[in-house]
């Protein structure tokens, strides 16, 4: 099949490789409708992970079933499916628990920007559509394999309460989800940190209620203005850098949580700060199937419509491309068509 | 007054200062009926923090009212009072939010191991008892102060629930007084790690149903026998150091919190477990205030009998070897008499 590997920092390419296939009962192989780049691909794109020369890269996706394993009972091939990140077989006491993305069978998409994925815990994992969804909704659901549910993973983690105020560090399309999140949950005021006019925009129609640009200790100020002094009752971290967790610690209250989804890149707890402020911090890995159901009602619904969050359409042979653009901020997310 | 000082590692005095006095109308001063020794005072004891030389020292007591400020109208002479170790006014935003230990007007006991104290915010902070309690009760009234507070609070936060079960991690007063609370919450398990047998001992009469005796791997292994394989879905960080905080994380179940009280020091957070496992971390200093009237109610209803952790009395003067015998661990708490 074609797909997209990566050889070196820097260096995607669309290549030839051999088609996933079924090798245990409960693989189901998906022939991918729409993939796309996530901000965390960007961390072996710029040399910051280990690359392992050749493989595939892709962990989004959503498609048709093609074929599936002997134990794969719910799903068979025709079934437009969403593919979350994380697969999980839903029965381990994990997954019982919510949290299936530390599944005792917990694996990944790894081709997600390809022309098949291999989905490994496939009944547990993929949720289908009742039809084969329209086009326009394709960029919807896609998110909801990653990016809409760990911008909710955040809220949920940061304790996003009817009534509170939700700010959201990050205004990459996690923290754009973040702010989608919190709103739809009922926080009486949501504030997007984001300097960039785009991506404001963006914020504005997920529910923002206030767009702080400043950033650092002007920042944190600004988040006070808007807090009446006491800081925000949900803070939403979505970058994954040491600065943006320092920035969620200086803005949250007393007594509140920090819900953190980006993956942590040289990131030193504030555990003094923590302590002294009682300012706690969960979150991780999103348990993508748990919100999954969810999500797709206020898709299918018209409640929410992620999608927004991709400014760039690529046919895949261009994925190359869509890697500049979202390394150099020229795009906010990039979906990608097989 | 006659007072314990610190002048240098190791260096515990029983000393003359001067009285405390009244400079602010919101004080009040509180002859002391019983002090204590927290493990937390060991710190400075083995040189780990800065030392003030000829401070004074002691931040839990109980007492009578001896003289009040003029904006102090709920407490008057001869009122029996707990003094929550953390002072607050009990009325600004983080204080109505439960978080008195983050007040506005936040200040600290600093003479509790000494005739009298001084409480800056005397009337959000102090709790009187309707009658002179009799002496038999001072020892359970005295962990209200801090230690007994300290503990119910390391169980709030690490989300205590009934029939779960809970991981008490340190098995100093605070991990035995986490251990009470963790029972009292209504946890089905609750596990005590310990290698002490007289500590043991209150542990289980504090409501322990395991006891575990191992550490390191072998101790995270009898976690997980004693939890199914899953991990525990409470657990509680009472000791403060980074090997404590290692195991904490180790043992607790994905999706779950571990609450920290130990003051830390040198601790670095394993923050990519925490991410991959979804394991929070919430806690922080005591907002003793917060938790002080239910836990009266259930000091003098006899639900709990916290006390039980003072395994050594001394009179005031005897303050040195008080500290010796805590710094030697051949004491679990001192409770010291002026």
């Amino acid at each position: 099949m074609r797909a997209t590997t990566i050889h070196a920092p820097r260096d995607i390419r669309f290549s030839e490789v051999p088609d996933p296939t079924i090798t245990a009962p409960t693989d189901a192989v998906v022939k991918v409708t729409a993939g796309c780049i996530c901000g965390s691909d960007l961390w072996p794109y710029r040399g910051e992970n280990d690359i392992n020369p050749g493989s595939t890269i892709g962990h989004e996706c959503v498609g048709v079933v093609e074929e599936v394993g002997s134990e794969v009972t719910s799903f068979r091939p025709g079934d437009f499916v969403i593919v979350p990140f994380d697969h999980c077989d839903n029965t381990c006491a994990h997954c019982r628990a919510g949290v299936q993305s530390a599944c005792e069978h917990l694996g990944f998409t790894v081709s997600g920007q390809a022309e098949y994925a291999l989905v490994t815990q496939a009944e547990g994992s993929l949720v289908k559509t009742d039809e084969m969804p329209d086009a326009s909704m394709i960029p919807s659901l896609l998110t909801l394999s990653d990016v809409m549910a760990t911008g909710w993973h955040a809220a949920v983690a940061a304790g996003v309460r009817q009534g509170g105020t939700a700010v959201v560090v990050g205004d990459g399309a996690v923290g754009l989800c973040g702010v989608l999140a919190a709103s739809v949950m009922g926080a009486e005021k949501v504030v997007a940190m984001s300097r960039h006019e785009p991506r404001q925009e963006i914020a504005r129609r997920f529910g923002a209620t206030h767009i702080v640009a400043e950033r650092g200790e002007e920042g944190e100020a600004a988040i006070k203005e808007i807090t009446g002094g006491v800081g925000g009752d949900a803070v939403l971290e979505c970058v994954g850098t040491d600065q943006a967790i320092k920035t969620a610690f200086a803005i949250a209250r007393p007594g509140s949580m920090v819900g953190f989804v980006g993956v942590p890149h040289g990131v030193e707890l504030p555990v003094r700060r923590m302590f002294q402020r009682n300012v706690g911090l969960a979150g991780g890995m999103a348990p993508v199937r748990e919100y999954l159901p969810h999500l797709l009602k206020l898709v299918l619904d018209g409640t929410i419509d992620p999608g927004l969050v991709f400014d760039t359409t690529l046919p895949l042979e261009q994925v190359a491309e869509g890697y500049r653009a979202m390394d150099e901020r020229r795009s906010i997310k990039v979906l990608l068509q097989p």
